[in-house]
């Protein structure tokens, strides 16, 4: 019988990992927290966008010290180097979500691989994952550095059919954002779209083949099971 | 004595017309227009930066009319294909900014060519000018259309360039959004960022050349009058 996938590609801030448990770090220093999470993430993603529209790449580090600057500036929030360092390390340290780890072991449990395509470094990444104990069930984790574009670039999805030598629709991509799940169907990968916000279906580009509302459906929806 | 600059290029859509003013349009759908038009605008740039990343260009008008479609499914509103129609028009009869004829007026006294670089297409922007009262103080309406890609890819603001056959500091391009401002000084245009809103400077990127908080500024702040 064909395998389902050659693997299964999540991405990870937002969508293995909780951006919104950085609220514990940034609650020191100031009142609001998630507002200034939500900042802070919408302008680490934006420089992103830019980065790639602009050809001016910097590494996802790079971007989210920066943005963390932003984000200070506007919410009024001083802080110093040993501060932001801490807080852009928080990053390495992040919550996973409840669903991540149960969802990965089933995967493997049936055989297929895991990987996970993150816009951020393969540095920071693995040591995320570690942190978050889900390290032992990814196989390969693949990061848009290598191609210095990010999501929702062609050439960053590229980069795990590319080390794999396979077409984009032997994977299917599992990813929280909805521009990011509009991304890898136009690459021409398998979606699945786990809509934990319950946010509208995006309406430009190509829909996602299945969504989802939390990784808990994951196995269940796909029908997996039934092809291993 | 040396001209200033060969042309002002101005943004459209948030620097000589008001966004906001859509609040009006959008007031006969939901009780919290406001809301509605931020989620539409920010939609609407989203995937303008989606389309270039991705390489999937389609013209402004139609993610005008996408993200109006979200914005209405994100905040439970229907609406029929004409309403539809009509609120994707509003953005043709937009309101000006009140400092916009002025600051138009006075280059233009002073012998300054002013252009427009907008995301948006020739047709909608050259209506909105238009119904604006601002259409006979327009030099040339330059789009991304002609290179397919939106700002703040350099080729957009190179459509400027390439049309003067000349140098981007040849060009002084006034914006209200600061990943506009960035764009065009990336790409070697001297910036003029009208920060509107009071927002803080962008962390990434080249800065702006000129900072001023609202066109009224504009001649004082650049000096301009002394070189005319």
């Amino acid at each position: 019988m064909a395998e389902f996938a050659k693997a299964f590609v999540f991405d990870l801030f937002g969508t293995l990992l909780d951006v919104a448990s950085l609220r514990t770090a940034v609650a020191e220093f100031t009142s609001e927290p998630d507002a200034f999470v939500a900042i802070w993430r919408q302008k680490q993603l934006g420089y992103a966008f830019a980065a790639t529209s602009m050809g001016c790449y910097e590494d996802f580090d790079a971007l989210t010290a920066r943005a963390l600057e932003y984000a200070a500036r506007n919410t009024g929030v001083t802080l110093d180097p040993d501060q932001q360092r801490s807080l852009v390390r928080a990053w390495n340290v992040m919550a996973p979500f409840a669903d991540a780890k149960a969802c990965l072991t089933e995967l493997r449990a049936a055989d297929i691989a895991c990987d996970v395509l993150t816009n951020s470094t393969v540095r920071t990444s693995m040591e995320a994952l570690d942190h978050a104990g889900l390290a032992a069930l990814i196989d390969t984790v693949h990061s848009v550095d290598e191609v210095r574009l990010y999501k929702p670039s062609p050439r960053a999805y590229g980069v795990v059919s590319a080390s794999y030598r396979c077409a984009p629709d032997e994977f299917v991509f599992v990813t929280c954002n909805g521009w990011d799940a509009t991304g890898a169907a136009e690459f021409g990968m398998r979606v699945a779209w786990c809509n934990r916000l319950g946010a509208p279906q995006e309406t430009f580009g190509k829909a996602p083949t299945w969504t989802v509302s939390s990784l808990t459906e994951l196995v269940p929806a796909l029908g997996i099971l039934a092809h291993t």
